[in-house]
């Protein structure tokens, strides 16, 4: 089970939602319908908190208390949003360098590329809301704390989110096989956004189609392919590789 | 527990040590002294296999059959010996690449320093007989497999590995902060070996002074430190990097 503080209770949960509290997610049990259902889910939409329908069973393990059907797990960190943050970078005179989860699910994986990105100085890891990792407790700690302090936007609709990367000026790198070339050929001197896929299936095909770059880590083995936290590590010091070399970044 | 496979009982484990079975290592209970016993300790000094005193608990947490105090943790590979490695390396007309890790003991982050050795075409990888993880069943599964596949060299005295690296002319590169220079500034086109410390401790200084180069992985951020599965994977792509520009390596 995550690590989440949790609340529970109709009337707690849409009071919590009501004065901006930040959630990971609220569950609700399948067949939960009243009046006040309905406000809550109207409270949600309205702060764009993500809800799930969920068999009661799920809501019981967390809690055995009187939750009447409903459990909000509170987020740990405090998302950001790619809208106000991408100005602030440029503002600052950053070249930004953001990293791009399209639909990891793996929380040690999340935490570790987090980790990695910490060290890199990377400005921001964007997440999509569903089908996603999110910053949980699990997740913070295999960061080794990064979470805490790096920029996570979890992002409703991951297109908008990388049209508005590339509508800001950065390049983005997909990290896919496909029609690949050596991904130190790509030049990462100017604002750069580099997407990493799922585990499986690698980057979704929309996000696929918006990439304007497609770079491979050459493999010369016979049976495995790169962890995807290995692999970020080495696509996102690439970059570090290539602003140091061209004075962007100062050791 | 690991999930080797194991024999147990005292003339079992001789038998299967003068038959030249290999061994993770052999548990024999502390207080245990009998004739026999001193046989299997000769038997073992012979053949090299690894004998460690333990609790008689600790062995009867992984049989309660009638050990009599002695069990031996079969190796799930065949461990490969540096000093025939390396000249067949030559012979074959490769540019050695060794990763050696001196003193790693989690079993998650050899596997996946193993997965990606096998991915960036490592010709082998180096671990010290104590203090450091072996190739067990867990070990293998986090590798993706690529342990099955990758030669493994366990050397009884790391010391000597390394000496017999410089002598075969392998540079030696260690990943560490002390006096270390951007590990992209190291030349990696002629034969190398990259040491890779405990996660805790670093590289132990006996083989520090060994090291012809320490290399260091430039940081920005606050907090954290990079994982050394993570750590190795950047140094280790930076070998093939150089060496795939040099046209050493073809993709």
């Amino acid at each position: 089970m995550e690590k989440n503080e949790y609340i529970f209770g109709l009337r707690a949960v849409i009071e919590a939602i009501e004065a901006g509290k930040e959630f990971d997610k609220v569950l609700i049990k399948k067949d939960l319908s009243s009046d006040m259902a309905d406000d809550l889910f109207r409270a949600a939409r309205e702060k764009n908190v993500i809800v799930q329908r969920v068999p009661v069973e799920k809501i019981n393990r967390i809690t055995r208390k009187n939750h009447q059907g409903v459990l909000a797990l509170l987020s740990p960190v405090s998302y950001h949003s790619l809208d106000t943050l991408l100005p602030s970078l440029y503002e600052q005179g950053s070249l930004p360098f953001i990293v791009m989860l399209d639909g990891i699910t793996d929380v040690r994986n999340f935490g570790a590329i987090a980790r990695t990105c910490e060290c890199a100085g990377v400005d921001a890891i964007v997440i999509p809301e569903r089908n996603s990792v999110s910053v949980n407790g699990d997740a913070i700690k295999t960061s080794a704390g990064a979470l805490m302090h790096l920029p996570v936007c979890r992002e409703k609709n991951i297109l908008s989110a990388v049209k508005m990367l590339k509508e800001s000026g950065c390049t983005i790198v997909g990290a896919s096989e496909k029609g690949a070339v050596n991904y130190t050929t790509i030049d990462y001197t100017s604002p750069v956004a580099v997407v990493m896929g799922a585990e499986d299936k690698g980057i979704s095909n929309d996000v696929l189609k918006m990439c304007d770059s497609f770079a491979a880590i050459p493999e010369f083995g016979n049976i495995s392919s790169l962890n995807v936290s290995v692999a970020a590590g080495i696509m996102i010091y690439e970059v570090v590789r290539q602003r140091i070399n061209s004075g962007l970044v100062v050791e």
